[in-house]
């Protein structure tokens, strides 16, 4: 039996998908401090101006720059794998599929807008770039993409990861980029936090307001900043991968998809597999579509759809999305990534459309859903993705409980070699859920008060 | 312009090569204590027969079972990058190509042979596999295959990297393997040093012999041992390797290749690569085929072609070698698995006759080379790989001093994402480069006194 699926590098798709312009009410705006809504100028100091074209670009289709196809080609198309090891230790009647984008260089999904970013900075005339990590993935994959393409890059990495993933931050010294602990003392904003607590750990929140300050303060006007997740053109620059995916299913003959599945932390992995699938449910096809976050963290399935701030220091615009408060201090799951209090503005309207199904699970039940792939399908998943394969586990079972031969496809969407520590507190029974409490919800939603909300869509609904 | 050319699974080879079959001298055989060659019989408790046939066929080419096809094809078969861009960085007119073993989930090349090996011991009817292993790399291969396959795996892992590398620990843990610090209370050996050395940070000799005793003593009779490189029947696994790049490298059109580099400790990602490619050169091709060793550890380019234990406490049997004396300690190199004091026979022998033209490279030149591959192809190789990469390099700017536009094929044998502290050192300027002082290795194979000499070949040599 076929178990894995190859495309050619001529069967790769010339263009990302935009889901924008399928979604049946329109996208709202992002907005200033002001209320009023952001425009593309005001965006300039941040972002270079092809790339916000992108970010407010209501095209369908876009074409991938040839530029662009050459560096996706050193990894891509990343192979579709049938998980009929998985499949036959549950003893479902589902076929269960998934991508498998553990085999790019820095080892996730994250590299696919990372190249794309970089190389509009650099026809943009860009020279830096600077961008946040916590975990280190989206650093390690930024500095992998400046590496190929000639940018220099520097990297504000949350200063208790710095001290505790010292590989993530070998990493990305290796491909060239500078990794700085932050709150650091090269910006304004990191030493005016060091002033008052010297011994900070440090935020996401932090390394975000460090990272824009050095783009936008730079006076060569070289610099620009880049971001991994949550923004439109990084969903759209990850659409890659449901696009491959699509082909490959094809390829082997299967033409339905039933539940189609993503962990979904920023967003970006899970959009980048939905994305061409959520087009065929909005043109009636008959497809679950499940992100799924933690239940420390459940922006999808506990928020409120909302206008806040994707930092804690308020330096971002308003995004229109679910959000826990840009105060939220998430508990200490091993899933860095999924550790963030909003969720990508597509992802949330299309959740609001009622075309997608979100669901929260604990750690716990993800490592032991983790440690079932490693031992059936050999490999081994990043903590975010544990998510995405407790969800598939759970969708498995019911397929064999209801005798359905349901076809499940789902993102593999990164290995957890460099994160390996969560599978060591989990074999030795040291891991905790951490449900949130109603209480800490209600407490951290107070720091949304005063700020705008979104208008209600056609259907009248949040 | 095409960086990487894919392979079909249909297209996959079917037979492994063995290069026993075409060596102008045949292999001498390995000898017991007493001096008197080794039987098949000998060896049964501890190894399968099916794997002790293959160890000493003389077949050229051996059918691989469809059972481990499937296996293969969770990650094979393997992508051929072309390395544009480090001939781009290097100005040569030198074309060059790597396989890419980084790819499979144990991040090396090693599961090649770990699955065949696991596989052949299932049909045997064995449940239970020891091994031994330093920095982890074989030991997690291993680990993996068992997963796959169904069978018991406890894994003697050298104490100083059990204590060190616990990430490789956790990766065995995953796949469901025992892994034990050596040496350990488990056995006789291990207990005999502890009396004595209680402290000891352990060594491969001390570990390999408590993995064979670990398999001899199981009263069961279900356990067997198993090794990772050296043996004749571990290059044969290997030999998809090269046997996958020749029908990429026709896919694309490249009629010839000039130089074939590997990295060679055991000698197995080495042969895998290169054996195919020596059997071309026994039939009048010409091409320079390198294996790449350490300066710290010169077993291919200053030991003598000797009879030699396999481990430092002489379990195994002699073997006809390469060796720096069976008693030598290597000084403390980041490529673990170079480190080691022999060198597959099959190698071996490829050297006597002139089929191989081995080279030594210091490590501090191996990392810079590591650095400028991971900022033009975007992979962080292993330390191990590194020496392959240097040597590349050298031909690479050969080839631009000379005006050739010479094909250069090498083994991309694995990913450093595990061992990154060498990385680390190399930037901060700590690392030490270690020749092998001479007196150091004339005292070292004083070890080899009073062990027979293998016979003259054909040519008289050696």
């Amino acid at each position: 039996m076929q178990v894995k699926v190859f495309l050619n590098e001529d069967e790769f798709p010339r263009q990302w998908y935009n889901l924008a312009a399928d979604l049946p009410t329109p996208m709202q705006p992002p907005l200033g401090p002001d209320g009023k809504p952001i425009t593309p100028d005001m965006l300039a100091p941040v972002f270079p101006m092809n790339l916000i074209e992108q970010e407010v670009s209501q095209e369908r289709w876009i074409d991938i720059p040839e530029g662009i196809l050459e560096l996706l080609f050193r990894w891509r198309p990343t192979p579709l794998h049938r998980a009929v090891y998985l499949e036959k230790a549950l003893g479902t009647p589902a076929k269960i599929y998934y991508k498998n984008e553990s085999v790019s260089p820095p080892g996730s999904h994250k590299p696919n807008t990372a190249v794309a970013q970089a190389w509009y900075n650099k026809q943009f005339g860009i020279k830096n770039l600077t961008t946040e990590t916590g975990a280190g993935q989206w650093g390690s994959a930024l500095a992998f993409a400046c590496a190929l393409i000639g940018l220099e890059c520097k990297v504000f990495m949350v200063r208790i990861s710095f001290d505790q993933k010292p590989f993530r931050k070998i990493m990305m010294q290796t491909w060239g980029a500078t990794c700085i602990a932050s709150p650091s003392n090269q910006t304004h904003a990191g030493r005016e936090i060091l002033k008052v607590i010297p011994d900070t750990p440090g935020s996401l929140g932090i390394a975000i307001s460090e990272a824009i300050e050095a783009a936008v303060t730079d006076k060569t006007g070289k610099t620009r900043y880049s971001l991994g997740s949550v923004l439109n053109h990084v969903m759209l620059h990850q659409t890659v991968i449901g696009l491959e995916a699509k082909k490959q299913l094809k390829k082997i003959g299967e033409k339905r998809v039933d539940i189609v599945i993503g962990c979904a932390g920023g967003g970006s992995n899970f959009a980048g597999l939905s994305f061409p699938f959520v087009a065929d449910k909005i043109s009636g096809a008959d497809i679950e579509i499940i992100p799924v976050e933690p239940t420390s963290c459940p922006t999808m399935t506990r928020a409120p759809f909302v206008y806040d701030h994707g930092d804690t220091a308020k330096m971002t615009p308003l995004l229109p999305m679910y959000s826990l408060g840009h105060g939220f201090i998430p508990p200490p799951i091993h899933a860095g990534g999924l550790r963030y209090h909003g969720m990508a503005p597509l992802v949330c309207q299309a959740i609001v459309e009622g075309l997608l199904s979100p669901r929260a699970i604990d750690q716990n039940e993800c490592y032991a859903a983790a440690v079932q792939f490693a031992k059936t399908e050999g490999i081994i998943c990043a903590p975010e993705t544990s998510h995405a394969i407790a969800a598939v586990i759970q969708e498995a079972k019911k397929a064999k409980e209801e005798g359905k031969e349901k076809v499940i496809l789902f993102n593999m969407s990164g290995h957890g070699l460099m994160d390996l520590t969560g599978y060591e507190n989990y074999f030795a029974g040291n891991l905790i859920d951490y449900p949130l409490p109603e209480e800490e919800l209600q407490k951290s939603l107070k720091s949304l008060e005063g700020l705008p909300k979104p208008p209600a869509n056609k259907s009248g609904k949040w």
